[in-house]
């Protein structure tokens, strides 16, 4: 029996952002520690990354080929790995490791083609190899409340969903030419390395995965009215959506509005009630039942449901931030890998992690967006 | 040289909620007189009104028409005339005044059809009088700074405008069937009384409006996702907007959000900067800079622009509300009826209240929702 | 019988900040005609003032004592006066109207000295008149409906209080020396009309009242930490209180703390819960019960008691805002004089304005504090 | 040359609340690793605990003076210890890994007596030793930028100080009796273990080195008033501050507020302006200017000054809470070992943590409190 996994890191190397908030995440709980990794391409950094964790030498690697196939080979191979690279690499990598039978934990978005995506399930279903798309904010406590409510039928059938996520740190770029791709570099930019959204891709999706957990619906279409402002990619999207049970709403992402800093701000609405969560505040969930007061759920405290309560890990009123999101999505994703790693069935309470599914509805939102939005805001269906 | 005025009041009988509003914002500086009046098509509810304010008993008109000619005939007839009816008698009223040489204030919105909106655009400019439209939220004093400040560049070029006006008081509505129209009767749902919109009509207008006010922006086509819920007329909206200078934005209203009571909320954004203001809590104003901490503006500050502090009553921190945001709209119009009375020339400064043309563009607005809700959310020039 | 009363005025010419507001929250519900006023002491400004409110002009008095009896003596006098003249005036004014048998109203602090206080409550008996002192904040739904909740018994036995009222707009006088008398002059600094105390006899009263308006409990005793910073009177007090039934609590009063407009916060815990009210935004009440979520109370939502919501005049997300606070108060004291006048009999739910027991206890209050404040803040008893 | 450091806890085995938090916290940077411990008296639990975090087995102490003279002799011995046991172990487990040369990082409060914490202070200096008592909050970075806003003379000279920490889990004690000793078993109440006191030790400590860390004043003497209802010490206090700069201020801390969670909340105000920080969302803080817009700083901004912005680690809008406070006191206390370890000179900047003798300010608050807080509020110096 495994009491522990082992992982490997496919980029993050020292001072990357999002590398080094994946290995706080992991390592929260004490179940996964890090035995390997290709931390970057410039292979000095590669090193001293590798170094700085006390990984043995001969599992630092140059490339995540070569990992895949080593650690594959391994009797102490890695059980999974985590791929933390910018996001054209996602599909080879995530690809390799499960090829060599090794579960995968993926930054988003999943990949740049919906036919991609599907391969991807495609392995790893047959290779009966656990994947999850790190759809970061899901792992908070309340964001699972919101689900946990919506599922039990308080708020009754959603009628509208009214969800953005804007952010100001792009707000340079607006009419700033060719310039603005030399003095803002970032990869985040460039249709080489981001695909081909920017905007929708990197925090709009973020909408679609969060309304997606926390309600069960299911996207028909979509119109998108996105602006390039003389970029070569999106940097704001106003978005109407309709569900599959009919419903409408409305999705706003940007990353050119002033004021707001990672604001994604999630607002559901029901037939009997109404739930808003602010992931910069994520600790209070606003919860309406019709002609009621506005209750403001706390996070830690008794009234919490199981389900979600099982992911807080301090008291009510001591914040949790983005670090622990990570760590509940590690939680559940290491959870169900030492389950399967042990040979134990898995239940649905244990596939509580964004999983294949996730990642293609992923990538099939940003292509119907990005198509829209070169249509007039036409509908395009997801 | 007149020193106060006289005015009468169409609709709005004892215990009607927005006639009340009026006759205390209009009571607020002391500069008109409730004089005339005829308050309600039921005789008795119409005397009790009349007697209850003192009128002298043939001042209080059976209906619109007989008020409108003999007052236009006294000596000492009313400066203007307060349109207080449902929307379906708007038209006619403030038409008959205008033909018989009174000064209107009509509530919102204006009219049906535009081409009534631009008749009585034709009549009052024809005659020389002033005509205000009851947008009342462009009354408050931080609307007004928010106007002052974007007028004075300091946000930049607006790139993107996000603003709502969400109520739930028609949330039982949603999948009712005709039983909704009786069992929560409201004129404001019958296309008769209400007309093509209820809605985007009744809040709709006030989100276009209150955003036109602020910036000077120029809608130029909306596509608008609108849900009747197997209503007569709409009880939700989600509508994206281009305007003029090519920026986007999006316009959400709806009566079926659960949680919010009232809840206009404006938001724009500039290349560099962004204001945004809530009506439930009007009194304060958050500015953002680019990279700069968001400040909360305080109504009644010495950083108060004089144009907008001219309007404030109160020193900060004690609140003014809906009330006085109806006393500035008469406190503008008033004082501007007064000046043309005496024969006073106006600058733009004695003009800051909605006027005809706000009140055409609102009639505009709302037919091009209708007509683009009805097609699918395709594109509709306003 | 009577279906309208008449006032007069005393202080208040035009201009003047709190004698305007009494004038448009009296006129709120056309209940009360202004007929008579003696508004400064400069024959101009009260003149002007009369002839703006078109008062007949032998009812423009030179002073309040001639007002009293002229009023007194007229068959058409008025019925009750408003007193909102600095406080050292009011003794003298309340009681000139009481002896001439005239209701009064009048600005709070009610007087100087508690035996002053208390020979106006024993004329008032004496002559069956009634009393009301404009602490206004009682007159908002929400402080209503905090005591109907509190009276219910929902958030069971109090055990803690913390309210506070803090303002900035005298903190340039901090150290400033005499200079400040002259620099920033205001009666409220002058020993001579604002009484033995500035900031606990503006501002610290209202704490004391709105919490013994909310509760019901009787202060017994303070231990009040003020400081003057230089100046004659205080500017900041942090004082600890016990009530008579064991519970103790912190009220903090300043008239120097910056980024405070005119804070007046108020929580009050009790064993099975707590309601928290922020007079800067009147419109919402936070309630909890323990264990549960807080709940937003909304004014004019179905669920607020009879009592409070008889005051609501706007449907909720309307604010209401300082002048409903004043018609709200001109409301139940109006109310009860008609009653009063015609005969009726005034049961408890006619009296739901501050009275003279409330200003007496205000006085006592201000008197203890600055004892306590004179004696390094040992206990003093109220 | 040390790159790394090793450590080893005391208490905080398995599901243990605050010394799961200390490993994490100590685990973020990656700079320190457990090495040994005795996490608990029972030596199931402390067997299981080291053998989950793979500690060698002679590295798992059956008791804190067995570990420190063991480790003390190794020569690959922990560099320092972390003492995460109730209160009343505090001094001897700290004194005994001092008197073996070890670095100490405890949980505060630091110890019962005045004289045992400068017992403590005397041997760290004799033997060169670093201490860091671990007031967690004044990790967070805008704690530390209130700090720095401080110290720059923004605010000018401090003259109120308003602060609180409200929790209301322990209203269910008030009135219970000895029965709730019983039925709510926790060793805060148990004057054996939490020593002298319960709410003030346990969090009115936090209070108070949260504004020494920021402002920098010292506390004169206080004036206590306290609330046992019926239990052996207290649930509930409110405390009148005087600093030794003249400034007064008051203190509120309670375990039975109803509606808050973990209140605290630090509202220092000077001559020329103010701040606000509530522990609950410490992402943003409050910065007024006398006469200008409340600003709200946003963690993670350029415009935060490098000594706060030094501990930020995520983009701003990416939320921080309190693992991230934990990870900055290990932050600076770790990089402060490391460079004496490794003979490097530390100056001031490398001291930002909370070290003896804001560990002996601390105790000696706690006794003026108690003592004032047993004679009627009587003012005490601290």
């Amino acid at each position: 029996m495994k009491k522990k996994l082992l992982y490997g890191q496919v980029g993050g190397s020292l001072g990357a952002f999002i590398g080094g908030v994946h290995r706080v995440g992991a390592s929260f709980d004490g179940y996964a520690r890090l035995a390997a990794g290709c931390f970057s391409r410039d292979p000095e950094a590669n090193r001293e990354t590798g170094e700085f964790y006390e990984l043995a030498p001969d599992r630092i690697y140059p490339d995540f080929r070569t990992m895949a196939e080593a650690e594959g080979r391994r009797e102490d191979g890695i059980d999974f790995a985590v791929i933390t690279t910018p996001n054209n690499a996602h599909y080879e990598a995530a690809r390799a490791f499960l090829e060599n039978g090794i579960h995968v934990l993926c930054e988003k978005p999943l990949c740049f083609e919906v036919k991609e995506a599907e391969e991807l399930k495609r392995i790893a279903c047959e290779k009966g190899l656990l994947f999850c798309v790190n759809y970061s904010y899901s792992g908070n406590v309340l964001a699972k409340e919101a689900r946990s409510l919506i599922r039990s039928g308080v708020i009754g059938e959603i009628i509208n969903v009214n969800a953005e996520y804007l952010q100001e740190y792009l707000v340079d770029d607006v009419g700033a030419g060719d310039e603005a791709m030399v003095k803002l570099s970032s990869w985040r930019k460039d249709p080489a390395v981001a695909g081909i959204s920017n905007c929708v891709g990197d925090i709009g999706s973020h909408i679609e995965h969060t309304v997606a957990y926390m309600t069960g619906l299911k996207l028909k279409r979509v119109a998108a009215l996105t602006d390039t402002f003389g970029q070569p990619l999106d940097l704001n999207a106003n978005i109407l959506v309709e569900f599959e049970n009919g419903a409408h709403g409305v999705y706003s992402c940007s990353q050119v509005c002033v004021g707001h800093m990672n604001g994604l701000t999630v607002r559901i609405f029901g037939t009997l009630g109404a739930i808003e969560w602010v992931q910069e505040n994520p600790n209070v969930l606003y919860v309406t039942l019709k002609g009621q007061p506005t209750q403001i759920y706390n996070r830690g405290m008794g009234y919490i449901s199981p389900e979600a309560a099982a992911f807080s890990r301090l008291p009510s009123g001591h914040p949790e931030g983005l670090f622990v999101a990570f760590a509940n999505i590690y939680k559940a994703f290491v959870s169900a890998v030492l389950k399967t790693e042990n040979g134990e069935p898995l239940g649905p309470e244990d596939l509580d992690f964004p999983d294949l599914d996730a990642g293609i509805a992923g990538v099939r939102f940003i292509h119907a967006c990005v198509e829209s939005g070169k249509n007039d805001a036409k509908w395009v269906n997801v």
